[in-house]
């Protein structure tokens, strides 16, 4: 097991694009300056999406704006196109990283970005050099990396042709979405080992579902190929769950639990990690289904019965 | 990986005895069935316990006469002490394995069965001879095998010390289990690696909670280490979620569906056990909470979409 994982929280993008009610734009700087302060030194938390398409986003230059976190926080932005990269360059001094993606399967892409996977492939070869060019990290994520809900089985050779292709692009960091949950530990042991051959010194990064309750053992599986940098949603926020009720986006203070129990360190405080998740519940007015959130962390010391009790 | 591992489903017993409707005996029978049909070929159906205590549970002699399943499928019945296994033989005919059980830690097994772990052992020592003369199997749960939530750590040495008294005294199978779910894989991969160097030739089973949604990662690390028996129960149920509303026994479903994907049989069919999942849930009359019951199987053939949508 590595000694140290780099964990993004994704949740200021990824879950709130998925919430159906308005959150102010002051609770979303809130909750971002609470994660930063938890630990993350990584935060996805905007989109420069077209504001009729993804309204709850549409605030992403007032975010960036607004927020303060320590210097060594890395904000990261999603840019769907290259008139979204535009738009965020001006204002490329408020973020560090940019996100670009395209879809594994054929289906999945037209779908999501309405055009073939080469369309969108050429389009991130010439957003790559752009991004660099502007002093900023360039990500790309491969979406349905471990499997297609329109397709069923994906082609790992053909994820792995996609990513390359990005490396050479110039990417820094390529990560691999399990977009509908349903990766199982074998094959992300075997995708990701064979991942770390094909593309050395690029940093890989897995983004798991807990669709079907395999998050975190995929995490695992994961960790032992050799990943050491993951994303997760706090709250269990967002990951468009499919169908709608299911689970998405692994929770962070689930993984940041489990890697912690396991001696490998993430940085982050749980127990701040919770005030937050516990802030965002609270703001939204649901009861989330985190399994940290609900139980409360493991503790060692035997208080754990007295406090539930 | 294996090829094939062999899962009892527990809530029959285990998941039943949480419920505070009494569930008439007919269904139990019903259920029972349902899930031998499935393709189980271990089964937890009933406890002699007092039925002050589980009221719940008072029917077990009626179920195990009730039930009918095939020849090959093993019924397991729960003894709390000597009295409780004296009332159980005289129905030996009806099941085929008995599950005593003691705490490894002594405040858990002091707050479980109003005794201090060494008499609780002295007893199972009695006990298991007892139940091997009368021609059945014998097995043995050690539990809060992975931590105490009264006392904290608890010592693998002091598990495998009571788990080697166990198998001294005749046991054919020793479960472990993570009683309010504070194992993690690291800790999980190194307990039974050790565990199955200190009991050759003992069947050594897993049993986990999810209550830090850490259920099916410890499962994936149990088999690394050599674990080939698993427990769980249907629709999430049971399992004596600590605080109220966490979630408890890892789902059989969520379980099979894993290993199935991981290319580990189970002899269970999926859809079968869905459908148990679905009857008990439409008798409970509450949504449950295991994820491939919200989420359905995974689907290759790319149809999961058409299906969900």
């Amino acid at each position: 097991m590595p000694a140290r994982v780099q964990i993004r929280e994704v949740g200021p993008r990824d879950g709130f694009q998925n919430e159906p009610e308005r959150i102010p734009t002051d609770d979303k700087i809130r909750l971002i300056e609470d994660l930063a302060r938890a630990g993350f030194r990584r935060l996805e938390v905007a989109s420069f999406v077209r504001s009729d398409v993804i309204p709850q986003l549409d605030d992403a230059i007032e975010v960036l704006h607004g927020v303060d976190v320590p210097g060594d926080v890395e904000l990261r932005v999603l840019v769907p196109n290259e008139r979204g990269l535009q738009i965020a360059l001006e204002h490329r001094d408020t973020f560090h990283d940019v996100v670009i993606f395209v879809s594994a399967s054929e289906t999945h892409n037209r779908k999501n970005v309405n055009r073939p996977v080469a369309a969108s492939l050429a389009a991130l070869e010439r957003m790559a050099p752009v991004i660099k060019g502007a002093g900023l990290r360039c990500s790309a994520t491969v979406a349905t990396a471990f499997g297609c809900p329109f397709e069923g089985v994906v082609d790992p050779a053909r994820v792995l042709d996609l990513a390359s292709r990005l490396a050479e692009a110039g990417c820094d960091e390529l990560g691999f979405g399990d977009t509908t949950g349903m990766a199982n530990p074998v094959q992300v042991r075997s995708f990701f080992a064979e991942a770390l051959r094909t593309l050395p010194g690029i940093e890989l990064t897995a983004h798991f579902h807990n669709t079907r309750g395999q998050g975190l053992a995929n995490a695992v599986a994961a960790l032992d190929a050799g990943v050491t940098s993951f994303e997760s949603s706090f709250g269990e926020l967002g990951g468009c769950p499919i169908p709608p009720g299911a689970t998405g986006n692994i929770a962070s203070e689930d993984l940041v639990s489990m890697l912690e129990e396991m001696g490998v360190a993430t940085g982050v405080d749980l127990d701040a990690l919770l005030h937050a998740a516990r802030a965002v519940q609270t703001l939204l007015g649901r009861p989330l289904t985190s399994h940290v959130l609900v139980a409360g962390p493991v503790d060692w010391s035997g208080g754990g019965a007295r406090r539930t009790s």
